[in-house]
């Protein structure tokens, strides 16, 4: 049978929630995970150091028994400098979001005034702390991630020395930007490696499919596919699982998230070696993530192996990804 | 109180379904308007002078104290020209859908070769039966209904004498289409007036905005308002109101659909009157179908009144369009 390993995988963009969710899906991502990027939009944000220790405390609580790195972030406002001193050992990157763009982003930048930002973000770049960006516009929907572009040049060029992320890309355009600026790197989710528009909306409505941003064209998708199979250097897994209760999910109104941090590994391995780049896919899933935010993940290893996985219909109370279908790639150990 | 009286509504592209479903939704359209065209995707389709007769008959008995005139379609295949003079009295229109496109659309064309349709399309022709078409290709979700102009172009070039009605519009590219071929015509739905991509998965996703065409992008919104409130002759009402019950809407895998025929003639007062077009609305939701369609409905007067009119949360276990929000525009009374 045909296998394939991958040493120390991370997930640089992972939804853990809190209290019973928390307990629910954490145990899920630090099986086959090394670590995880914890994103830090709970209610209300983690925005004080006591937040990101107290949170992290609850994340540890649920995984006794597995090796789990979770890298701590702060939800993005203008914090002062003496702040940001402190903070920067405990942290691993802040989390900007535009207000309301997304779930529990209330809080977030209501416009990019430069002046109000200048002290937070000049020392962000001394104190080498990356910003993540969730980057949308409040125009139409398809076009809110291209719109944001001028955003983040505006960011990259006044601070040249901030290491930018580009969370969850998902268009041609920001593609394109990796190669504009040397500050800007990307993660990309395996949901937008497989989805397009086509699969929430082109044929009856998928609830599970639906996240923001949204999936879109196909020429989109194969820009995405390309730096990812090529493991682009500036280039990062991160799933944005975004786990939501199933009747959140399957409701007029619903959460806008997809879960997909149980069978990220075994859907990433079956679109690389679909298209013959199973050997890029360690440099993907763990090795650019090491060299951008130089972190070194004690050792774990995860063998997959080419067999049919029929994907669980639940976890708990949430419906993942392809809940019910076969893909080609499963986990055979993790070590 | 601001009143606006309309004479003899009518709805050109309605689905009445069947049963159960029959006997709660086509009162609702009986009581405001003054007849239907009835669309023939029932499960199998209505394609025999039996079927049309007995749901003729069917749609009746759930009516017996509305005038309402069902105006009876036939799903479209090759027919030949002797069947279609003996159903040429019985129906008002032939429906075309490409195989799989919408709900129950499994048995449509599958390709458009003109040396097969040609007997049926030009029988219809000279018994001037308008064919009616939904206008979409197996593209990308966003770009299907502008694909597929090169069949409508194909079709109104080849057979000039035929009326063709491009059903439920949602773009720039058709609107424009109207020009361009003078037996091109279309109808349009209340709710591509009202919402754009944004309203189905811009915010939360809400399966109840969610349809076939879906809703496109702000500019061809603005197209389709154009030619409604200007109530050019080309163009009518047709509300495309079809119902599905709330857990086949509200679950993983939503039908498409939108059930908008109760507040539709209320929505309709609400946007021509918020563009000061009122006027216009008698010739866009029946004098132009009247002259399109030959038609001669019995008189039927419906008063509609500016007040705060709270939008049902259901018929029977159907969810309208706008369930729970307040328009603008009331029904007063119908004679």
């Amino acid at each position: 049978m045909k296998t394939h390993k991958l040493l120390m995988p991370l997930d640089m963009h992972l939804h853990l929630r809190d209290g019973v969710m928390l307990e629910n899906v954490a145990p899920l991502s630090a099986y086959s995970f090394s670590g995880g990027l914890i994103m830090p939009n709970l209610v209300p944000p983690i925005q004080t150091l006591e937040d990101v220790k107290a949170y992290k405390e609850r994340i540890m609580a649920t995984i006794p028994n597995d090796y789990f790195e979770p890298y701590m972030t702060l939800f993005y406002k203008n914090y002062d400098k003496a702040f940001l001193a402190m903070a920067a050992p405990h942290i691993m990157a802040i989390k900007l979001y535009p207000a309301g763009i997304t779930t529990n982003s209330e809080g977030g930048v209501s416009s990019f005034k430069l002046d109000e930002m200048r002290e937070t973000l000049e020392a962000m770049s001394i104190l080498e702390i990356p910003l993540c960006v969730h980057g949308e516009s409040d125009g139409f929907v398809m076009d809110r991630e291209a719109e944001f572009m001028s955003v983040y040049e505006l960011l990259a060029k006044n601070f040249p020395k901030l290491k930018i992320i580009m969370e969850h890309i998902t268009t041609k355009e920001a593609v394109a930007m990796l190669e504009k600026y040397e500050n800007l790197y990307a993660t990309i989710t395996v949901h937008h490696l497989y989805l397009t528009l086509d699969d929430v909306v082109g044929g009856m409505m998928m609830p599970h499919n639906f996240c923001k941003p949204i999936a879109k064209r196909p020429q989109d998708r194969e820009a995405l596919l390309r730096v990812a199979l090529d493991a682009h250097p500036k280039v990062m897994f991160g799933s944005d699982s975004a786990p939501h209760p199933k009747d959140k999910k399957e409701s007029s109104g619903c959460a806008a998230g997809v879960f997909s941090a149980p069978i990220a590994l075994q859907l990433l391995c079956e679109i690389f070696d679909k298209h013959n780049k199973l050997d890029n896919l360690q440099a993907f899933v763990s090795d650019n993530a090491q060299s951008i935010y130089k972190i070194c993940p004690e050792f774990k290893e995860v063998t997959l192996e080419k067999r049919a996985f029929e994907v669980p219909q639940s976890y708990a109370n949430v419906i993942p990804m392809y809940a019910g279908k076969t893909i080609e790639w499963a986990i055979q150990s993790v070590e």
